[in-house]
Order: structure tokens, then sequence, then C-alpha cells
């Protein structure tokens, strides 16, 4: 299982290549709060999400193959492998499924990459990159069922932890349960790391229900960052141990919360990272008294269109 | 003349109403440079843009009348005005130029003030204003040419070099003056501040150029927050002293530094919020070898729309 020295580890080998993103703790009255929120405003990292965190640590643990890297993702760990792909000086294919939208598939041709449409939803687009893979022997980079990904992405959780100390409830969006997975395992129990979910992209609450990851359905606004079909059974094992919840939010949540983003902090976020603030925005979860509340902001990559003025 | 302690006085007055804005060093690669920039991320402030620190100096500094307030603004002191006004619990009445954007009108109704069309320019408006004011009895919160104003924008250069010690050069766009005049005041010649100007909106660089304020044509994509017609008084005292050159730069050269923003950022800025950094995105102003080099971000209020995904 992850352990807090391989996110320590994670963090040495990603240093410099990506982004220290800024904590920033606003007062929660604009958000119709009673309380302060701290933000991680990872949505400033490079490609627009956290996501290179754990493609530079997995593509930095061994020698990359003349083949270059090959992944599956719904938009943003295609943007995020290409970005790595592109700084690191080789070649990326990305998969992407029917419903990545245009903004998506223009930033991963942007850093350099081939995309290449597969199928409709993430986990058939992950199919047909895994028989490509074994055709060019590229280095598969998984968007979130790896340890070293997860270990990658465990360091935002190091980093909100340094930069905000004392935080009681950190909450996350789950898609593949990548971020979450190495958040919980940075923080172990020393904050409640809180899951929130698009009611149509309920992949951590029937697994937590099932007790082992199960096939969801995946839909709705946020779609293509958070509709992995099941969480990964990596991240399942943290869960199992730290994760007590996932709450559950409606589309129209998700889109309230964007809009209090740009509102309040003029923030363009995309739906999957909004997510967790509709959480609380929409009143879907409480803290209690004296909580201290954190929240990761992690993407952005939209059309700024869809925030109307 | 604008002193460090009136500085000091002001950071402790507006404490708790403004908000801290995070600091964020990236690598210039991405902006096409040779050097990381130090970003000062201001456009995270209430309101939209950094206006909130004058206001808030200025309205805290004496006992507000019945009438409440008054302000003439292309838009962004309006809503910080609006902002603060509705913070502290009075009437504010808001006089905006015809090329004021729509998004102006609305955000500065949002925070409940009162908002009156008045003349072409920002100097129309800031005639129509006082007009009013001596019928209403308000009180006059003046965009830039006061030393409460002054003082409270010079905030901004504290926290930055509390924040990222250092710096060598600090870029600066510039409408009437007041954020450069607070900035240059807190430095003094610590850094060397750097003013930044639309070609079509050059009140500083024909100030210098002359010796003393004079009138200056307003236009382009920036005007509705760098068209003053021109540079206060106060900020010249401070300009004379301090600051040695006014960088112009094409409406074309601010478009792509927004862009740039957002590629690169995933922020959205409006024209005067990019102008500091389309200096050196667009190669019009190269720092000396060696030179730390800070840019002050400073607002995002405009239609997401308009940058284009």
């Amino acid at each position: 299982m992850l352990t807090s020295s391989e996110i320590d580890r994670a963090a040495a080998r990603i240093s410099g290549r990506v982004r220290r993103t800024p904590v920033m703790t606003v007062a929660g009255e604009e958000f119709g709060l009673g309380f302060p929120l701290t933000l991680k405003l990872e949505l400033l990292q490079h490609a627009g999400s956290f996501k290179p965190r754990g493609a530079f640590n997995r593509m930095l643990s061994e020698p990359l193959p003349q083949a270059g890297v090959i992944a599956a993702s719904g938009g943003n760990h295609g943007a995020a492998v290409a970005y790595a792909a592109q700084q690191l000086g080789v070649q990326a294919e990305i998969f992407v499924p029917e419903l990545t939208p245009q903004t998506k598939l223009d930033r991963i041709a942007s850093y350099g990459a081939k995309v290449v449409r597969g199928g409709a939803t993430y986990s058939e687009a992950l199919e047909a990159s895994r028989a490509r893979q074994r055709e060019s022997g590229a280095l598969e980079v998984h968007a979130y069922d790896h340890a070293d990904v997860l270990a990658g992405q465990g360091t935002l959780g190091r980093e909100l932890e340094e930069d905000a100390p004392g935080l009681t409830h950190v909450l996350v969006a789950v898609g593949g349960g990548g971020l979450i997975g190495g958040v919980a395992g940075w923080y172990a129990d020393r904050a409640e790391v809180v899951a929130v979910e698009p009611e149509l992209c309920p992949s951590l609450h029937m697994a937590l229900a099932a007790g082992t990851p199960v096939p969801a359905p995946v839909g709705g606004v946020a779609a293509d960052s958070l509709g992995a079909r099941q969480v990964g059974g990596l991240m399942f094992e943290v869960a199992g141990r730290h994760i007590r919840r996932s709450i559950l939010i409606g589309d129209d949540a998700i889109r309230a919360a964007q809009r209090a983003l740009w509102d309040a902090l003029r923030l363009v976020v995309e739906p999957g990272g909004a997510t967790a603030l509709a959480a609380l925005h929409s009143g879907a979860w409480t803290p209690p008294e004296g909580a201290r509340v954190g929240v990761i902001v992690c993407g952005a990559n939209t059309d700024p269109a869809t925030i109307a003025a």
C-alpha cells in the first residue's frame, strides 16, 4: 500500500517538473458558507490539472522505451502525459473516448502528441490503447491505477499539508481515484479526506457500498474528467482504510460551483475541478463545528466561454 | 510624498478586508522567455482587481457620511468601491463612461451599487460624479489621485516584497497610475518598477516626456481599465523620483499575453491585467542578465468568452 515515503520520493523526483501551486484561504461568505475555505489552486498546474504529478513520477521512474509513452484518458491525463513527454523529449500517443471535448483534444495535440479517438468512454479507450501498446512497445502511463501515479498525485497532499498545516477535512473530487488515493495516502488519518462525486459518475460511492471496485455509470457534465468506469484497485486499498464517505452531487450543483468560483475568485474551472467545492456550496455536506476545511480545485481544461459573464 | 509607513498603516487598516493574493514563480519557457517570472496573482482579489486595496483604505480612513460613497470608474474601481460599500454597509453611487463593458456594469450592480452612465471616457464620468457629489454629500473615493488610495495600492508592493524578496524589476500596468504609484512608493529604489502602457493609452509615457501630467489619448482594448486621460499628480511625484520608463505596447501584444496566460496558466485575465506581462511576452522590454523579474497580474473583470478556447 502507498506509503508517505513513496510520496516523499515522488516529490523529490518530480521537483522542478511540476509547479508548486498556490494555497489560498478565502472567507466562506462569498460561497454562502459560514467558515473559511483553504483552496489548493491546482488548476494552475502545467497542462491545467493535477495530472502531471503522477505522469512525471511514472515516466521518471524507469528508462523510457524508444517508442515513447501511451495513455488512455478523458483528456486531462492525456494532456499531462503529452506535456511530460514533450518536456522529456519522447513521443506520446493518447487514446481518448468520444466524450472528450474539443478543448481537451486541442490541448493534447498542442503538446505534440498523437491523439486517437477510441470508444465511447474512458474504459473503452483504455482497451484500445492497450491493444496498440502491445504492438508499439510504448510505456503505458495509466491514468490512476499504478503505484507511481498514485504516489505522484500524493505529492499534492504533501504540499497542501506543508502550506496549510492543521486542516481537519480535505475535499477531493473522484474519477478513477488516483488523486484522492494519493492524497488520502499522504494524510492517512491526520485529516479526513472526503470524496465528492457526480451522481452520474458514482464510481467510489458504489465501490464503498460493494466493498470492492465495481463498474459504475458514466455521465453528466463532469464525465470527461471524472468518468472512469470504476475506481482503481490500488486506490481502493487506501480508500478502504482512510475514506469514510463519498458525497454525491448533482450536475446543477457542479455548474453552480463553477459559477461561484468565477464570481468570487475569477477562476475558470472545469466541472470536475469544481465538484469538490460543490459539496459545500450546495449544502450537500457540512463540516462539523470548528473544522478547518481544505478543497482541491483540480482542473481547468474547459472552454472559458462555458462560464457566461 | 507617499511613505512606506503610510503603506504600513494602510496594510494594517485593510487587513482582513482584502485578500493576500498568491505569488507564484513560473518558468519563463511557456511564455517564450529564458528566465523565470514571479507573478503576483492580484486578479484573485475581491471584486476581480487590486482596486479594493485603495478603496478600503480610503473608506476606513474617516467616518463615512450618511450619503455613502461616490466614485467614477472605467469599471474596476467602481466594482471595488461597490464591494467595499456593501461590506461596510453604506450606499455607493458609481459613474461609468460609455466604454465600460457590460460585464463590469453587471459586476458593479451585483454588489448593490447604483450605476450611472456619464460621458464618453473616464474623465467625463469623473466630472459628472463630482457634480452629483456636490448635491449628495457622499464621500468621493477617487480612482487613483488620493493619498489614501495610493497608500492602499502600495500594500500590493509590500506583500510582493515580503513573499518574493529580492526582485530586481517589477512590471506594472498604468492607467491613472494609482497602482504603480503605490508600488513604486513602496519599493523606492530597492527594485526598478517598470511601467507598461497600451500605445493607445499612453498617459504616463506622455507625462514622463512632458515632465508633468498631460492629457493623453484614450483608446484600444484596455481602455476600460487603463484609460484615464492623465496620470494623477500624487503618483507623478513618486514617478518623477522612481520610475524611469514606460514601455508602450500594441493591442495585439496585449491580446497575445491574455492568450498566453490562459494557455500556460489557465488564468482568464482582462486586457489591462495582461498588459504588464505583454511587455515581456512581446519582447518590447528585455530585462538585463541576472534580473529577477516580478509581474503584477492585476485584474480579470472580463467576459471569459473573450478568451477563445
